[in-house]
């Protein structure tokens, strides 16, 4: 047991007898009752308390991230609901497990996208040419541009301009904005179609205004969605409609099945 | 594929091209910028929104749940994290699974107490003789009580008498927490030890006061640690400290191991 | 950091720079090649080999709970895998957390109603009167009598002969499938039900003869279902269907929504 | 509700009143007792039965990935299984999340380097020229080469050669564990460091013989994982340590912050 040790250290939070610290700051004088459950993510996040500017455009963020109906993730929760209800946190986990690249990973891609592109560039820096490479770049790996688009919304996602214009109001409509702004509108010449900026890419860009790394982005969305699926599971609690989407996919394979030989 | 079928219906959100809708408001022009993350949790789960009295006490209870320190949850996600580096929603639920009977779960289980025991009752229920019944039927079956004693915050804990100043000054300390207090004063004169109110009682009482069915109560413990759970998981990113952990366990699992022979 | 300290142990396994050992065998020496997948979670889980009809039994009883259709697990795993492609552990761990109480607990609540019964009993124990008095107990406590009947399977499980076949040419039908069927016989005639012993309820009995404490039992059903959701995943890989079955459902509740106002 | 409908189809199972079809088999009457756990995940993942050489070379495989000591995977089991003891499920889930890129990936990774590589080759391929590329790609890229190498394993990792001669002895050591070899013994020339084909590697390669897509090959490192965490979980039940490893940490992490001013 001579192994040479690097020392445990956090700052997230301890206690003593009497006393209970998070992040630096007094748990029961300091910070119950004066500040909301969005300061805290950012006072989690961070390590510092947001000032109220960047407590509501934060806040705005989350709240955009907790609810998209009925969900993948949704469903999945509602589903394990039936099979465990003594277990309520695996209802949850379970649906917070597609918090992923698909579903909810545009706003991390999005936010890379951006902080790779203006690191070590100053105020001078020519947006348009940039979001060129960017899009060409895309084109060129065929991949799709993360932040515009939208399967539903069009020609305008209607949460993009709400959430552009709070963070306008508080300061934090910049370069990291304006570059997506040059991005959507690059590759909607580029390739001939509507390619509006949508909420995931809103969130990307406004988070890189507030000075969130990418890596950390995901998180953003892990805790919106997390107090939605906590609805949705006391939704199901009242109105249970999961063991109604499972019996119908059941019977419907089964009949499908038995209505030809197998051929795995 | 003739099974007659329950419809599928569900009240918590659905967009249109140029509309989304959560819990019958317009989520761009009602809801973001006009409300913080605390008061969309509050609405996701109850289907109205809270008024400023409920927002700040609903507030307070989950910042509350948010931080403890390195928590057998909080390790694990970490643990996760240098695993699955790619997936951060894999971690942040490995860490929620935690989120249950034993650390956790108290809210879950005074709130069962207190709202079992107050059902039907009017105002003139003698909550000391309640208290008494309680008490009595935890010593009979040796089960300890929930949401009272704490093993390091003694003789009280700091968190209680702060939560219930809030729920007081917004209107919410009503007859939940005085059969709490009656609870623990009828534990102390029986069992002969300090068992104050710990903060998972405050909170289970409180959500009582709010209105929360007992079975939803966990729901809030997993909205708040999904908060802390992220704040872990970015400390982790700048300052790792999972791998040792477990690079101390598994050296010292082997050395014991090695020193002697395997007997199962 | 002077906090007496209790050595860690454990006998699972352990390395050094030229062997691997696990539950005090030489992995590459005396497992590969030498023992299948259900022997070796034998030898995780009791600590020691399992004889030629030990392992005989226990496959069966393995084999059992690996695939039971399109179950709510199998669509959970299958929504998740849409969500986060990148994280096949993600997938199968959502599905996984579905192993809980109503659809898979069954063998671990049996195997406690079975081994508690006959704790301490010898060979001389009334059957007939221990199963009269568990089904009194459970009909008043209006609790389901766990390991008999079947929604779809009757007049008979066809996993049940089959099982307790293969138990009883191994030596392994003993005292407490006794028992069960004792259950089963007692509770049809009091309940004037056909209430057969289902696969969960032989499985239970079985794990119960092979000396599985109750406590474990739902591992074996995890470890099972595990091999049946990696299944589903490489499925819906070839031929997806969780896509369908989301859009399905979210159609209908935005088209159910939009029908009516929302009232919560 | 007029949305086109993709039928749901599905040949991993169904039942009827009287039968219950597992992949195409009868499962009481063509599975119990006929086949072994390993066998049945072949089936499972393959669509078909294993013959007998396939079932030794592939319950040899999982059996290498049951058991790898104290993991974070199993510390992570073992933690949350002291928070919520009433859901195994949790447990396992939350350690098998972290079967993810870096611990158990590997397989997944040096199988898509190799199917990748050999697509379309036929046997006279040049697999030293294939082998020279491969490395160099990684070289450039500054990325570590999977499959190769070990941090305690020196200079052979001892599961290797075990399970090349499983393979060899059934037909399955062929060109994907040839390339393999020429990629250890080219990278250890290019690198002039010892390099061996560790037992990840091995099994990728293994696994390329079989036929196993390499998206899929995450899925057999999960099921044997999935196997050795109940093991852990039931050695928690019967010798606990989890509560050590958290109280160490927790206590050492308390000692230091208030050694020092919080500083983020």
């Amino acid at each position: 047991m001579a192994k040479e040790r690097k020392p445990l250290r956090s700052e997230m939070g301890w206690s003593t007898t009497d006393t209970i610290t998070v992040r630096g700051y007094d748990l029961p004088n300091q910070l119950l009752g004066k500040i909301d459950l969005g300061g805290m993510a950012w006072l989690e996040i961070t390590g510092r308390m947001p000032n109220p500017k960047e407590a509501e455009v934060f806040n705005s963020l989350l709240i955009t991230l907790v609810e998209h109906g009925m969900t993948p993730q949704a469903i999945a929760s509602r589903l394990i609901s039936i099979c465990s209800p003594e277990a309520m946190q695996a209802s949850v986990a379970a649906g917070l497990l597609g918090v992923g690249s698909v579903f909810a990973g545009g706003s991390e891609q999005i936010a890379r996208v951006l902080q790779t592109a203006l690191e070590g560039k100053d105020a001078s820096a020519d947006l348009t040419a940039l979001a060129s490479e960017i899009v060409e770049d895309h084109v060129r790996r065929k991949a799709p541009i993360p932040g515009i688009g939208h399967p539903l919304h069009k020609p305008i996602d209607p949460r993009t301009p709400v959430l552009f214009g709070i963070a306008e109001k508080n300061g934090f409509r910049g370069r990291y904005v304006a570059l997506l702004e040059a991005i959507s509108a690059g590759a909607e010449t580029r390739l001939k179609r509507t390619l509006p900026i949508n909420a995931t890419g809103a969130i990307g860009a406004i988070l890189s205004e507030l000075g969130f790394p990418w890596r950390i982005c995901r998180g953003v969305a892990i805790i919106g969605r997390a107090v939605g699926l906590v609805g949705h599971i006391a939704e199901e609690m009242r109105n249970p409609i999961a063991y109604e989407i499972y019996e119908r996919a059941e019977h419907e394979v089964a009949v499908n099945a038995a209505a030809k030989p197998s051929d795995g």
